[in-house]
């Protein structure tokens, strides 16, 4: 819900050009609460509004908002403006903003860039999507490994405000070259000895990655070392940036929602669901979708093998669906236990045997549940019906099928994320629709079978 | 994979009692690289192996230990030593843990524990699992907003050592209440004027968390506001404790991990996969799988009306299966898709008309690329068959109940969330299986209509 409170004084300030309102309304609050109460105006109407707050405070002000709004006013407002915002911004925001601005509009803006902000945003776009290099900042708390811990301090307290974090300090050689890592708790503690070197108090066992390693490299290690923050260096192990616990997070969550949407069967979207072309949409759909339709081309021949079966006892029929989406479900949980329990580190591939046999039981524990059931459901629904066979025998199909159905997919859903992974693919890979594909053709073949054994012809 | 790499070593120096090699083994790598070495040792050899590493570090390795092996360490060695150890860890870790351990163990232990510490864990035990109260340590940078900047310093360098992070630093009345907040870097950023008050340079506008409340207002505040840390109040808004990054990104995986297992029908596991007991795992997949098989009934009861027509074009149910999966696999995207854009926020519940419109539209490209296929596959199966219509419609009867049934899928699929959250249920609650079971029905309707129309007997 977009918050309105605010919205008609807003505007009322705005038309009558209240300045001191205006700067108020700016300051009085969290910058990401003065984001949300701005929701509402139009894009020109929130430049005019933060025209009033010092370029500090508008810089904060500004990454709150959404993604479309930042591109609108960087696109549409006063170029010198902007440019004077976007140098303010943060190395690695500025980046992924400027990626998404129309290229004129970038290349007008670019010239009115200081220098060494203009190299740096040429710089950090050269890295790819979903690297390191494009997660991180190049603003980071970089001292000499010589300084002493009072130096250290002072050296600290004249650069902090310009940092996004000084919760790691990075201790380097005059080369730049990563030496250790020194915590602001570290150097506070190390107070009572202001004389030491950084170099003394500082941890040299460093956790740290390469500006070309992927976003998943440092999300995990990120998660295992328990890092706040997390140096990112070059093939000369010197420091370049660093990649702080918000970028962290955001990582996190794209990567749950890529791995949620492999699962379903869709490419990962680049852009939020909304922001997606249709085109794009269909393509990253389609192709799945395509190769599934092709697979049950494999079920629908394997049914046609028995339309003559079918065709004696024709109460089979409407229980076709009830037994595809009992094996379907069943695989489709295994397939997900398995998937997230690799993503956790829960489970290992050496585990595979541990994992069949608890799915075997499983299986047969819910089999048996819906074996039950389906007793009970064969025997209302086949109430009346014909076929060319003694009937005494005709309620235990459904119930017998069920049983090995379900079984057969818990199996098969677990096993297949393992092969997956086994096979250097990702284990969430599409497996939910593949599982159900699978699933699919052992229903058909079980049930088809089952029925043959049992239903013989009375002629 | 097990780190084997020491194994043989660190068993060598354990049965010669190597002294000087141990102690070098556990000081010389990074905790969580030492963690890793002694994996494959037993807990009794890995609690042989600690004994040479001081309290600090012993914790700092232990930490990184899997929860199995702490558990086994708590449960199986000398009461007393493990109380020493319990006695210095962070008191969020260290309730998780005694949660785990066997009650007898846990009530020799806490009588060897210091009376404060005692106090905390039954304090701290008392917060429901998933509240803020049971993910906060006690331990945080507090002090007096009547504090110099210079004094805070001294002060913070006198308690640093024993606190879990000093990013932000809470600043308290004399009731503890909560006023304001300066971060390490402004703190550092202030010492120019170091006769300031801390209750001049901190912020006032404060982000925190009751303890009460649930992990997932935790993580989403958080990430809202780019945290590193949350401070968490009583009622009172009196500080007890700080949500550290890490724990965020933990309960930030936790949940993408609770959230896939509900897409899939399966009620969230409290332990890891390998540690949940069957009959547990019976229970969470069997109550949706069994609702889901009670469900499906309604598509035999749908297909059952078809009975006669089916008898009459007996070629129609090879196909069944085909329909159904495209259905299935359409909505299963569409509603993956919306669940994740919902909970990344990049879609509300008031866009549902722009939804229904983008998957309408969607639905049909997808279902005219698959309609393509169908008409060859229907032509090539139907070959040979025989049935009681004129042939020449036959043929288009696949391809318009694949284009209707995809649409109808992605629709049902998108649309079925949004009601879910409209009715104030989660999203993801078993969406996945649900939208299958409610297309499945649709996909049976819609063949058999189509069929129906364009196949009129010839009679």
């Amino acid at each position: 819900m977009i918050n309105t409170l605010f919205l008609p004084e807003l505007r009322e300030m705005l038309a009558e050009n209240n300045v001191a309102e205006l700067r108020e309304f700016c300051t009085a609050l969290h910058p990401a609460r003065t984001a949300e109460f701005m929701e509402g105006l139009s894009p020109q109407e929130t430049w005019a509004v933060l025209r009033h707050a010092d370029l500090a405070l508008k810089e904060e002000i500004f990454l709150y908002f959404g993604h479309d709004r930042q591109i609108a006013i960087i696109e549409g407002e006063d170029r010198s403006e902007v440019a004077e915002l976007l140098a303010d911004l943060p190395a690695d925001d500025r980046v992924d903003l400027l990626h998404d601005v129309a290229p004129d509009v970038v290349e007008e803006i670019l010239p009115l860039l200081p220098l060494h902000e203009r190299r740096e945003i040429i710089r950090l776009r050269a890295y790819e999507e979903d690297t390191a290099g494009s997660m991180m900042t190049t603003e980071c708390a970089m001292l000499s490994e010589s300084l002493s811990v009072r130096d250290a301090l002072a050296e600290l307290t004249r650069v902090a405000e310009h940092l996004e974090t000084i919760h790691y300090i990075y201790v380097v050689d005059k080369d730049v070259h990563l030496r250790g890592v020194v915590s602001s708790r570290r150097l506070v503690t190390a107070l009572c000895k202001p004389d030491q070197k950084l170099a003394d108090v500082m941890d040299t066992d460093l956790v740290f990655v390469n500006a070309m390693d992927h976003r998943d490299e440092v999300t995990s290690r990120v998660a295992k070392y328990d890092l706040s923050a997390i140096p990112v260096v070059d093939d000369q192990r010197r420091l370049i940036g660093i990649i702080t616990h918000d970028d962290v997070i955001d990582a996190v969550r794209q990567e749950a929602t890529e791995d949620a949407q492999r699962i379903a069967g869709v490419a990962p979207l680049d852009e939020g669901y909304l922001q997606t072309g249709l085109v794009e949409l269909w393509w990253k759909r389609g192709v799945w979708l395509t190769i599934l339709f092709v697979t049950a081309m494999f079920t629908a021949s394997a049914l046609r093998a028995y339309e003559v079966k079918l065709s004696q006892w024709s109460w089979l029929v409407m229980f076709i669906p009830l037994i595809m989406s009992s094996g379907g479900n069943s695989g489709n949980q295994s397939a997900t236990l398995i998937i997230t329990a690799l993503a956790a580190g829960n489970v290992r591939l050496r585990d595979w045997k541990l994992i069949l046999w608890r799915e075997l039981r499983v299986g047969l524990m819910l089999g048996g549940v819906l074996a039950v059931l389906g007793l009970g459901i064969s025997f209302i629904l086949t109430m009346g019906e014909k076929g060319t066979s003694d009937q005494t025998l005709w309620p235990l199909v459904i119930p017998i099928t069920v049983l090995l159905v379900v079984t057969c997919g818990a199996v098969t859903g677990s096993l297949l994320p393992l092969l997956f992974k086994r096979l250097g693919l990702d284990p969430s890979l599409m497996s939910n629709p593949f599982v159900a594909a699978i699933s699919d053709i052992l229903a058909i073949v079980i049930y088809m079978t089952v029925s043959v054994l049992l239903l013989r012809p009375t002629s």
